[in-house]
C-alpha cells in the first residue's frame, strides 16, 4: 500500500525508534534524587533546550511536554479562557482540539467567536480585524490547517491582535507547519505555539507546548511537580528523546513537484482548495457529486492510502473546514493526500489518475 | 547500582518494549477509514477489552487510554468537581495528582475535605463516615499508598459511601495496586480507577482510567472524538500494545520475604510504617534525627538506589503523607524502599545494614 495520509500520522523513522529504544535504559524517574535519575532529567532538558533553539524561542520562554498536541490545545484554552467578561477568538480552521474545546466553553456561556476563512482556507483578517477589541483575552490560529494545508500568516495575526487587543494571548498550533515551512517563533511573536512529534516521523504520545512566559500559564494538568511545575506526570524520557531526533531530522522536503505532478494529473468536475498559499505536503480536493469516503475505499481498493478530511475526527462525518469554504456540491467529495518524502512523481501521478478514474466511474453507476 | 526506586518507575521489561517496537508498525491514524487503520483500532480495542477482563471491570465499563495516570487524576476530579453546593472527600494520602488538584479546587471556593490517616498510613474510616452525607459528589481514595505501601480497603469505602452518599461517586488510584494486590473492580464498586503502566514494567507515556458509566463522565481533553469522545488525541497505539503486554505478564511477586529480610536487618531510632497492612514491595521507614535526602546519597555512594518519600513529589522538601502519620522526630528522615522481583533476600538484608550504617555515620558526624 502506498501511503498518503501523512497529515494524519506519520510512521516513526528509524532513528527516532531507535532513539525511543536507547533512551529506554534512562528508565529512572527524573524527579528522584541520584545520580542516574539526573541523567535522565539531563534528556529531557537537553531536548527542551533544543525545541527553544531550533524554533527560536524567546528569551525566557519553553517548551512543556504533553501527552499528545490534543493536551497542549486544551491547556491553552484552560490557561486563557478564566473570565465571562472576555472575549475569545478561534479561527474557524482550527483542529477539533481547539474548535471543539472552544465550543464547551461557548456553551458554558464564555463569549467565544469563530472568524471565518477566505475560499482558500486561511483566515479572513477583515473578519478578524472586527473582532479585535480590549475585552479581546486569547486568539488561536493555526499556523498550518490540518484540513487544507492553507498557511496562516500568523505574524500578521500577531501584529494586529497586538495593535487593538494589547492584553490577548496569542495561540498558534504549529503541528502540521512543523518541518514544512520555516518557524521563528520570536519572530512570529506568539505566547503559545502547538507542535506533536508523530506528524513528523516521531513517536505517538508526545507534543509540546511553546510558552513564551511561564508566569501567565495556568497548569492543565497538576500533580507532582513535574516540568517546573506546568505539566505533571511522570516525564515520558524515551519519546521525548524520540521526539528530539524527529525533530533533528526534519530536512523541509521539496514537495512542489509532488504537487504539481499530482494537480495536473487531476481530472472531472473537482475543486482544488490547495492553492499557493498551501503548503505542497497536503492537496485538498473535492469533487462533485460523490462522497469521498467512497472514492477513497475505491482507491483503497488500487493500492492506495488516502484521507477523507482530517482523520483526527474520529467518526463524524461532515468536514465542518471542508464545507465553509467549498461550494456545497463539492462539500461531500474531500479527499486529503498528504506526502512525506518516500513517494515519487510517479506515484502521485498515479493516484491522481487513479482517483480522476475512480470518481468518473462511480459516477457512471450513479447515472446507470 | 542495585535498584530499590520501583515505586518511583520501573525499567520497561524486554517483552513490553519489543511490544512498542512491533506495533510500532501499526502507525497508521486508527480514526482513518482504510484498513490498515481499522487493524491499528483492532490493536486498542483489544488491550481495552483485555483491560476490562483483566481487573473484572463491570458489565457496561470501558478503560480510556491517557498521557499518564496523572493525566487519568485529573480527569476524574474535572468530571466530578463541578458544583459548590456539593463535598467533596479526598483521602490525606492521594496522590499528588489528586491531592494538589484538589487543593486548587479548594481554593477556588469548592467544598473539599481531606480525611486524615491512621498511624499505619491507611484511612482513617470514622473521619470519612463522620464526612459521609448526602452532598458528597466525590470520595477519592487511593488503593495502595505510593509513600508507604499501605493499603485502603476500598470496598469499605465504596459500602460506606453507598450508604450515606448514594449519588456520590467513588474513584482509586490503583497505580501501586497493579500486580501487588488482587483487583476486582467489580467486586470493588467504584466508578472511576486510576493504572499506570511505568510502575509495572511496561512504557512511560500511558495510563489509562477504568469508567464504569460513561454516561457519567464528562471528558477532560477534547477535540477529536477518539476513545468513544471521552478523550482526545491521536492513540498511542505502540504504548497501548506495550501496557497490555507489561499486565499480561503480572505474576505478583511474594516479596514478603524480602520485605522480612529488610527489615529484620535495620537498626538504630527508626519508625517503621509499613506494617502487615501494607503491600510487600514498598517498605517506608524513618530514621530519627537525619535528613533522608542526605542518607539516600550516602546510601547511593555504596551502590543503592532509593527513594526519600515519593519522586513524583518533584523538587518538594517536605512529604505531606509521612508528615502525617510519624512522630516529627522521623518526619525528615523518611526513607522509601520498593522492590521488584530482581532483587534477592541477600540484597535486602545488605541494603538494611548499609542504610542503618550510613545513619549511625551521619548521626556521629552531626555529635562531633
Amino acid at each position: 500500500m502506498k501511503y498518503f495520509d501523512n497529515a494524519s500520522t506519520t510512521k516513526i523513522s528509524k532513528s527516532a525508534l531507535d532513539a525511543y529504544i536507547s533512551a529506554s535504559d534512562y528508565y529512572y524517574n527524573p524527579s528522584a534524587l541520584y545520580k542516574n535519575a539526573i541523567d535522565s532529567k539531563k534528556i529531557i532538558e537537553d531536548a527542551r533546550s533544543f525545541l527553544v533553539k531550533y524554533f527560536k524561542g524567546d528569551k525566557n520562554s519553553t517548551f512543556i511536554f504533553t501527552g499528545c498536541a490534543s493536551e497542549a490545545n486544551n491547556a491553552v484554552l484552560n490557561s486563557c479562557i478564566t473570565r465571562k467578561d472576555k472575549k475569545y477568538i478561534i479561527s474557524a480552521s482550527e483542529h477539533s482540539s481547539i474548535h471543539n474545546t472552544a465550543k464547551v466553553y461557548q456553551e458554558k456561556g464564555f463569549n467565544v467567536k469563530f472568524i471565518p476563512l477566505k475560499n482558500n482556507g486561511s483566515i479572513d483578517f477583515n473578519a478578524l480585524e472586527s473582532e479585535l477589541d480590549n475585552s479581546v483575552a486569547l486568539v488561536s490560529c493555526i499556523h498550518v490547517s490540518n484540513e487544507t494545508g492553507a498557511i496562516n500568516d500568523i505574524k500578521r495575526v500577531v501584529e494586529l491582535t497586538r495593535s487593538y487587543s494589547p492584553n490577548a494571548m496569542i495561540h498558534s498550533d504549529g503541528v502540521q507547519a512543523v518541518g514544512k515551512i520555516d518557524i521563528d517563533l520570536k519572530d512570529l511573536g506568539v505566547d503559545y505555539y502547538t507542535i506533536s512529534a508523530h506528524k513528523i516521523h516521531g513517536p505517538k504520545g508526545i507534543g509540546a507546548l511553546y510558552i513564551k512566559n511561564v508566569n501567565k500559564f495556568k497548569p492543565f494538568i497538576i500533580g507532582g511537580g513535574q516540568e517546573s511545575n506546568l505539566r505533571a506526570g511522570t516525564e515520558n524520557t524515551p519519546a521525548i528523546m524520540s521526539f528530539k531526533v524527529a525533530v533533528e531530522s526534519l530536512d523541509k522536503e521539496n514537495f512542489s513537484s509532488f504537487k504539481q505532478a499530482f494537480i495536473s494529473n487531476l481530472s472531472g468536475d473537482y475543486y482544488l482548495i490547495s492553492d499557493e498559499n498551501c503548503v505542497d505536503n497536503i492537496i485538498s480536493v473535492c469533487f462533485a457529486g460523490v462522497r469521498g469516503e467512497t472514492i477513497a475505499h475505491m482507491v483503497e481498493s488500487k493500492g492506495y492510502l488516502i484521507g477523507t478530511g482530517s482523520a483526527c475526527n474520529s467518526g463524524t462525518k461532515i468536514n465542518r473546514v471542508i464545507a465553509s469554504i467549498v461550494p456545497k456540491k463539492y462539500a461531500e467529495g474531500a479527499l486529503r493526500i498528504s506526502f512525506d518524502a518516500d513517494v515519487t512523481v510517479k506515484d502521485c501521478e498515479d493516484l491522481a489518475q487513479t482517483i480522476s478514474n475512480a470518481v468518473s466511474e462511480y459516477r457512471k453507476t450513479l447515472n446507470r
